[in-house]
C-alpha cells in the first residue's frame, strides 16, 4: 500500500455515508471522531518529506561509522551542529562527557579439525582478547542459552562455548530480549564456568555472513574472556560440522580488542523554543553513535533524521506551545553514557514528555503512551491523529529507549511510536546497516507520525504532569 | 507453486476431456503428446530427491572454500572420490594437471579525504599489488564502462579509476556479459591509460556489503595494476561521496595478492557405464573449485550435486544405453584450466552430448539444444519430458559452460538446462555463496530435469552425431 492509498482509505473511512452505519460501528473510535485540521495538514504534508532521508544520507555518506568515544563520533558531532544550525534550530550546542572506550582489533576464526574452513565473526563489545597468535580449543555446542545455564561448573575449562539459539523475527522486536541473553549474559556465564572463550550465533534474524556486533558485560571480578558473534550462516555451518564430525571440532580464534581508557563523547542538542516558557519541554531524539561495522543508517541515523525532520516541520509552522528539544545522544550502543550524561545535566529541566526513535526506519504500526490521567484527552487526540497512518493504539506500558530511560525513570511521561521490527534484526549491528536498508517511503510515514505527535503533544492546552515510576 | 501443484497442473493438462479441445489446441505440443512412462516416473521420483542437497551440504560444510590450485581444492578432490565411490559410480578417479595460482592477501580501502570511512572491497583475480603500506590517490569516477573507454590516454596517470555501472537482474543472466566488462576488461584498460589502480562496483545485482570476486586479465606486456571490486553498497556510497564533495575524493587502497607459481589441480571423474559401448558418452558435470570468499554452494557445489544426483538415479535404475560420465572439473573460476585439461586428455573420446550445470540452484525454466538434424526427434522427446516441470523450449544456440566449452568446440552437441538467473548475481562470487542460498525445492526441480534429460538422451536409440562449430 502506498501512502496515497493509505490516505485515500482513511479519507473514505471518515466520509462514510449513512447507509454504512453498521460498518462504521466497527471502525475504531479514532476514525469516527474529528482530527484537528492543522494537525492533519502537517501530518499529511510530512508524507512528502525529503529532509529525513537527506540527513540519513548525509550522515552515512559524509561520516559513516561512528563508534562512541572515537574521532569519528567527534566528527559526527561537528557535522550535526553545522546541520542543525543550518536548519534554523535554536540553542544548538554540544555537551561533552567522558567515557571508557573499547576498540576492535584483529578478529578471525577458523575451524582447524576435523574440517578446515574460515568462519566470519566479530568481537562483542567488552570482549577479552586472545593471545596475538590466537587460541585453539575444542568447541562445546549449546543449542540454547538455557543449555549453557545447565552446563556444570568447570565443564568448560579450556574449551570454547558455542551458543546457537536461533532468533525469529517479530513485529514488536520482542525476540531480542529473549534470544539476546546469549549475548548479554552468555560470555559472563561461560567465563564463570571456566571457558577459554565463547562464540555465539549472532542475535539476528537473517541468514547472511554478516555478524551482529553488540555489547556484553562481565561481572565485577570476572576476567573477560574472548567473546565473538558468528554470522548466522557461519553459526549454522559450525553447528552442521559439530553434528557431522566424529571427533571434537577444533576452533582457532584470534581476537585482539583493547580498552583505550577514558575518552570524550558528547550529546548534541537543538531546540524549537516554545511560546509558553512554563509549559515544559517535549524531549525527542535518537543516538548519534553507531556500531563500527556499518554506517549506522537504521541504528540510528534514521532515528535522528525522523525526529529532527518532524521538529523542523513544527519550527517551520511557527513553533508550538511547548519547547521541543531534539537530542542526538552520544555513546548509546556501548552503555548509554549519553543518556546518563543528559540526565545528570538536565534531570531538573521540566520535561513533560520524552520519546525516542531507535528501532530503524520501517513503518510505525503502534502508538503507546503512559500519559497521566489528567492528560488522557491528549492521548486520545494523539491516537486519532495517527490512525490514518495505519497506526493502532496499544495498551502496553510506554517507555522505550535507552537514551531517554534515565529521564523517564525520573517520572516523565513517555510516548512510544513503535516501528515494525520484522526486518530490523536482519541488519542490526552488522556491516549491512547502511543507507540501502532505509525505505524512503516508510521513512516518510515515520516523519508524518512524529510530526503529528509533536503537533498534538507540544500544543496540548492541558497541563501534562509527571507519572509515577517503579524505578 | 509447489512441486505438487506443478505435477497436478501437468497431469490435468495431459488428461483434458474432449470438451476442452479448443483449450487443448492452444497448449504447447509438448503437453499434447506422449511421454515415455519410464522417463516420467524417473523424473517425478526425482522431485523428492535428497542426494543433491546432501552433496551440497557436505561439500560446503566439510570442505568449504576451495580456491583452485590450493590445498583446499585438493581436499575437495579426495572428498569427491570418497563420496562418488560410496555412491556406487564406476571408474572414479582424479586426473591432475598443473596451473598458475594467484592468492589473495590483505585487502582494505578507506576514503581519507574529504570524508573518512572504510569501504568493503575484494581484490580481483590476477590483480596487481599495492605497496605493503598501500597507496593513496584521487578517485576518477566513471558511471559506465563506456565512460572509461572514452577517457583520454594518460588522463588517469596517478589516479584510481572508479567504474560504477549498475547491473540489473535478468532471468537469462544476460546482464553479466554486458556489465561484466567493467571487471573483465576495465583493469587492463585503466592500466593502459596510466591508472595507479582501479576499483569497480561489484558485478552483482544485490545492494549488500559483500563484494563480488572474479578474475580479470591483463594483456601481455601490461603491468597488472591493483584492481578491486567494491561491494555494491560501498560503490553507491563512494559515488555519493564523489557527487557531494567539493574536493577530489582520496582513496587509500591496500591490496597484497601474489602469484605463488605453478601448482597441482585436478578433475574428478565418475561413470555410469553404458550398455552399448559403441553408443558414445554423455558428458555432464560442474566445477569443484570455488572462489575463496564463500563456500561455493551455488557456484558450483549445487551443479555437481544436481548432475551427480541425476546420474545416480540412472545408475540405480540399471544404467542407460550410453555411458554417463560425470566430471567434477577443477580450476574453472580462475581460467577454465580443468576444462582444458579434460579436453586434452579426452578430446578423442566419443562424446555425443555435453551438458553442464553452473548457474546456481534455482529453477530451470528453459531447455535449448543443438542436436544434429538426425537426432531432431530426441530433442522433441526431451522437450516433452521437461514440459511438466514448467520448462519451455528455447530456439537459441545451446552451448553454455566454461568447462565443457573445449569439448563442444570439437563438435559435440550440447544441451542447456537454463536456471533462472534472477537471484544468482545477488550472491555470485561473494561471501554469501553458502548453503543458505540453496532452496531445496528448486534444487529438486533441477534434479528432476537432469534425470529426465539423461533418461531421454542416454537411452535414445537414434545415433547422435557431431555438430559443426564455427570455432
Amino acid at each position: 500500500m502506498t501512502k496515497r492509498h493509505l490516505l485515500a482509505a482513511a479519507a473514505a473511512a471518515l466520509a462514510l455515508p449513512a447507509a454504512a452505519a453498521q460498518a462504521q460501528d466497527r471502525l475504531p473510535p479514532a476514525l469516527t471522531a474529528t482530527i484537528d485540521p492543522k494537525v492533519a495538514q502537517l501530518r499529511d504534508a510530512a508524507l512528502d518529506d525529503t529532509l529525513a532521508y537527506d540527513i540519513t544520507r548525509g550522515l552515512t555518506t559524509e561520516i559513516g561509522p561512528r563508534l562512541a568515544g572515537t574521532a569519528a563520533e567527534a566528527r559526527a558531532r561537528e557535522w550535526a551542529v553545522k546541520r542543525l544550525k543550518a536548519l534554523g534550530f535554536e540553542n544548538v550546542h554540544i555537551e561533552t562527557y567522558r567515557m571508557p572506550v573499547w576498540v576492535r582489533g584483529a578478529e578471525t576464526g577458523e575451524v582447524v579439525a576435523p574440517y578446515m574452513q574460515p568462519l566470519r565473526l566479530t568481537a562483542l563489545g567488552n570482549s577479552g582478547a586472545t593471545p596475538a597468535a590466537g587460541l585453539t580449543a575444542p568447541v562445546v555446542y549449546f543449542r540454547s542459552f538455557a543449555d549453557l545455564v545447565a552446563a556444570p561448573q568447570g565443564s568448560l575449562t579450556g574449551k570454547i562455548a558455542f551458543v546457537s539459539n536461533a532468533m525469529r523475527p517479530t513485529q514488536d522486536g520482542s525476540g531480542y530480549g529473549q534470544y539476546g541473553m546469549a549475548r548479554f549474559a552468555g560470555p559472563n556465564l561461560a567465563a564463570k564456568k571456566g571457558a577459554a572463550a565463547i562464540v555465539i550465533r549472532s542475535i539476528g534474524t537473517d541468514h547472511s555472513r554478516a555478524p551482529h556486533a553488540g555489547v556484553t558485560n562481565f561481572d565485577e571480578g570476572v576476567e573477560p574472556i574472548p567473546a565473538a558473534a558468528l554470522s548466522v550462516a557461519d553459526a549454522e555451518n559450525l553447528a552442521r560440522m559439530v553434528e557431522s564430525a566424529d571427533d571434537p571440532v577444533m576452533l582457532h580464534l584470534t581476537l585482539t580488542p583493547r580498552r583505550t581508557g577514558m575518552h570524550e563523547s558528547g550529546n548534541v542538542i537543538a531546540e524549537v523554543p516554545g511560546t509558553d516558557p512554563d509549559a515544559g519541554i517535549v524531549l525527542i531524539g535518537g543516538h548519534l553513535d553507531s556500531w563500527d561495522l556499518g554506517t549506522g543508517a537504521i541504528d540510528d541515523a534514521s532515528g535522528l533524521a525522523i525526529t529532527t525532520a518532524a521538529a523542523k516541520r513544527i519550527l517551520d509552522a511557527g513553533g508550538a506551545r511547548r519547547t521541543i528539544r531534539v537530542v542526538w545522544f552520544g555513546a548509546e550502543e556501548v552503555g548509554g553514557f549519553g543518556g546518563e550524561a543528559y540526565a545528570r545535566a538536565h534531570g531538573d529541566d521540566r520535561h513533560v514528555v520524552a520519546a525516542e526513535s531507535d528501532f530503524g526506519a520501517d513503518r510505525i504500526w503502534r502508538v503507546q503512551t503512559n500519559l497521566p490521567d489528567g492528560a488522557k484527552a491528549v492521548g486520545d487526540r494523539l491516537a486519532r491523529a495517527l490512525a490514518p497512518l495505519g497506526i493502532v493504539r496499544g495498551d502496553g506500558v510506554a517507555g522505550d529507549g535507552a537514551d531517554i530511560g534515565p529521564i523517564l525513570r525520573g517520572g516523565v511521561a513517555a510516548v512510544d511510536l513503535n516501528q515494525s521490527g520484522l526486518r530490523y534484526f536482519d541488519w542490526h549491528h552488522t556491516p549491512e546497516d547502511v543507507l540501502d536498508r532505509v525505505d524512503p517511503e516508510q521513512l516518510q510515514q515515520n516523519v508524518a507520525a512524529w510530526t503529528a505527535m509533536l503537533a498534538v503533544i507540544a500544543n496540548a492546552p492541558e497541563p501534562i504532569g509527571g507519572v509515577s515510576r517503579d524505578k
